[in-house]
């Protein structure tokens, strides 16, 4: 285990942490909020701790896959931990673990909350937990790798165990340009929801906010009823938006460079559009008769449909009162997840199709048991260690599930709360039905179900494993912890 | 595709539900009732019709593995539409759907009944209800495969179709020979159950088919209440005797050939017992304070913990008011089952075996990226196909699963209800949670929803694929259906 290039890593963390907590100060300025200061003083504490730990380069800057899976989660966790003060310190969330929740719920971009009103929060406060999920979106050490540099395939491997999918390609020969070129579609993007919002007469701050919001598939709101009581020009920008950034990025990237029939050809953005749409009709029509009327329930289906898919979570109606084939709809849509390679978490439809695709193949091995196919999406074979992966993807995202059901259900809130809420959590959505329903929040929790949905907010946004590693014995007993040169 | 050979085997299996249906008939002279006739009746038509269409053993007895599978699909679908009109006819279930869910149900060894008072039926009918969970338990075609001569290695393929568990052996050299001593000691097994029973105080013929019903893992019970108000003698009886049914049949041949060393050893019986007694503790602490007695609590949650893992689906207590934690311990081993080879259903103990061990796999192989290692099981490498199958089996399941709740939400029942029917269903259990309850019973479901569960009941206990098989199309298009040669 390369320990020092961990710490090394994690003090650069720290000091864009740090730089990040300026915004927010600055928020403070204008607005003449004391909570600014908060901000000031533990961006500038930040930044020096950061700056102690990241100050000397280590001679070796290799960082195998198993590196790559440590950091990413201690990052996650330290950077957690150290956003979450601002809250706990101003005792607008009085209780540390409450504040760790939020902020967590913040930078996986779940956006469960545990305030019953986010419109008591003051400028300063709002505008750091909506930039949460901005910062988590992307991921912060894509954002790193576009800053620094590293050696040879050491990069692959920290974006490897960051970024959503079954497999991390590189879309431009550097990893270093990928990263900074991820970064710049992501802000464009977040620039023009801006610009909508603002256009259909939301305040400028408030659709700065939404717009992190919406960007990283997050979900925090500033207002209360999140998007309900916005104009329906608002919810149908929201409704486009969340669709763009649930979009593999890559689809982007093929955009760019003038690639428009690659683009259009991917086949995961096809499936994409075409279980959102199929859910949307599905749920116009089951929730047609207690709308108000046609384009309204066109409006909340398509906006709770792409909300809920693409694991954002904002909601425009309370559709735990939607009658129970939509809702079972929403529960399958919050498995299956946005697009690999896109802000949204879940399973991602990708691996559906991988999945799916391999049951095909079982069936036809049934007929002709000798013969010999591979999997493909895109006209090109899936790796058989892709598809592996997949499975066991599959498999270890339910036994994560189950277990945390069994610990939340010593609440005793009931089953579908209990379900509903880990699945909200741990695919990284926000509402779930009943308890956890878009009208509720998540503080009512026991401590410990808010420890174990903290675990798989985090375990959900990095794809479990990096988070399963920590909790590896043969990571720490294999080797020295400091041994300069690592196997 | 081998039609001839289709029909010839299921005019075999009608030949042998016609002689099983004297058994009935019988019960119907001796108690003196009417229904003896028409079991009588029926008896004669089903051998007669199957004598015809097994009357000339076809030139090409070769079966592949696709023709195995569509036999026992088609098997279980023709048997349980003939073994479901005695109850229609007699009027004891007035609606087909129902008469066929209900037999379906018994095949199956579900034990899922759409009656409201099981002891309304006649004698002669209550006997068939159970015995349809002794005879499905074993499996038909694994009774046909020891009386009738195959050639070479085709009855494997049947065989594979019909027994659960993810890989089948031969046990013994003979596959025919390997048949024989099942049901042997299937039969011993279930009559020393009988003596047990009427030691216990419990009439002879309550006896006979509580023991068919739990000899198949099935559920149906010949008292309105399950065996809640039976003696705490009979509900242990009952308790070992589930446990019993639900190892791995290897055990006791290994027992019977006295490889004692070897029957202990096997990891899945080990894992099996852990997780009962894990579970039972588990339910007995958390249900503690509502139940009169400590000993009560053991033996309720003790028998409970049995009743779902074996998917026997048994009451000794209304579960569905236990605490939610106990609640969810059942439903998860609803999911998990029994051991491979037993008469149980679910997802099967080896499986989650294989499945927890690849996850473990996965995890060293971010620690040493390069190492090749095997999942084993009792030692023995676990065959790449195997863990490859046994995957997509997982897959598989959860997509049915989920298709399921989705069309039996349109009932509108509660999600609960929805979820915990279709896993009580496609597992083989009986009873689930609220409307699907203990103390419920399935007739209040649509008629669509009764279909979908009938699929699920049949694909369950034929572990999906074989059901699956019937819809794939290249089955029908790739070769003439009655091509004497089959490639």
């Amino acid at each position: 285990m390369n320990a020092p290039m961990v710490f090394y890593i994690l003090g650069h963390v720290l000091r864009i942490e740090g730089i990040f907590m300026l915004l927010p100060a600055l928020t403070g300025l204008i607005y003449n909020e004391k909570q600014g200061l908060v901000f000031l003083i533990l961006a500038v504490a930040l930044f020096f701790i950061g700056f102690l730990l990241s100050f000397k380069r280590p001679e070796n800057t290799t960082i195998y896959l198993k590196e790559g899976c440590v950091i990413t989660a201690l990052s996650w966790i330290w950077m957690s931990f150290f956003g979450a003060l601002p809250f706990f310190i101003s005792k607008e969330i009085p209780s540390l673990i409450d504040a760790i929740f939020e902020t967590v719920s913040g930078f996986t971009t779940t956006g469960a909350s545990i305030l019953a009103n986010a419109e008591s929060l003051c400028h300063a406060s709002q505008f750091w937990r909506c930039f949460t999920h901005w910062i988590g979106g992307m991921g912060v050490l894509v954002f790193l790798l576009a800053i620094i540099p590293m050696s040879g395939g050491s990069n692959i491997n920290l974006m490897r165990a960051e970024s959503p999918g079954p497999s991390v390609g590189k879309l431009v020969p550097k990893m270093r340009q990928t990263a900074a070129l991820l970064y710049l579609i992501y802000f464009f993007l977040t620039s023009l929801e801006v610009l909508f919002l603002v256009i259909g007469r939301m305040p400028l701050f408030d659709s700065i906010c939404t717009a992190f919001a919406t960007a990283g598939t997050g979900g925090f709101g500033v207002y209360k009823d999140s998007l309900a009581s916005q104009t329906a020009y608002i919810q149908w920008v929201a409704t486009v938006f969340m669709v763009l950034f649930g979009v593999n990025f890559n689809f982007y990237f093929f955009l760019l460079y003038k690639h428009v029939k690659k683009a259009v050809k991917m086949t995961e953005i096809r499936a994409y559009f075409a279980v959102l749409f199929a859910s949307s009709a599905l749920i116009t029509l089951n929730t047609l008769h207690q709308m108000e009327s046609v384009s309204g329930a066109i409006r909340h289906a398509s906006f709770q449909v792409a909300s809920i898919m693409t694991t954002t979570g904002f909601a425009s109606y309370d559709f735990d009162l939607w009658p129970e084939p939509s809702r079972v709809i929403l529960v399958i849509l919050m498995f299956i997840g946005a697009c690999a390679g896109s802000t949204g978490g879940g399973i991602k439809v990708s691996r559906f199709m991988i999945l799916i695709r391999s049951i095909r193949k079982e069936l036809r091995s049934y007929v002709y048991p000798k013969s010999v196919s591979k999997i493909t999406i895109d006209g090109s074979p899936v790796e058989h260690e892709v598809v592996r992966s997949v499975n066991v993807y599959f498999i270890t995202f339910f036994l994560c599930f189950t277990a945390s059901v069994f610990i939340v259900s010593f609440d005793n809130m009931g089953l579908i709360t209990s379900f509903t809420a880990v699945a909200a959590t741990i695919n990284n959505i926000g509402p779930g039905l009943e308890l956890a329903g878009p009208t509720q929040n998540y503080a009512s929790f026991s401590v410990l179900s808010k420890i174990t949905m903290i675990f798989d907010m985090l375990a959900g946004r990095l794809e479990l494993f990096p988070m399963l590693m920590l909790f590896n014995p043969k990571l720490y007993l294999s080797k020295p912890l400091f041994s300069k040169r690592v196997k």
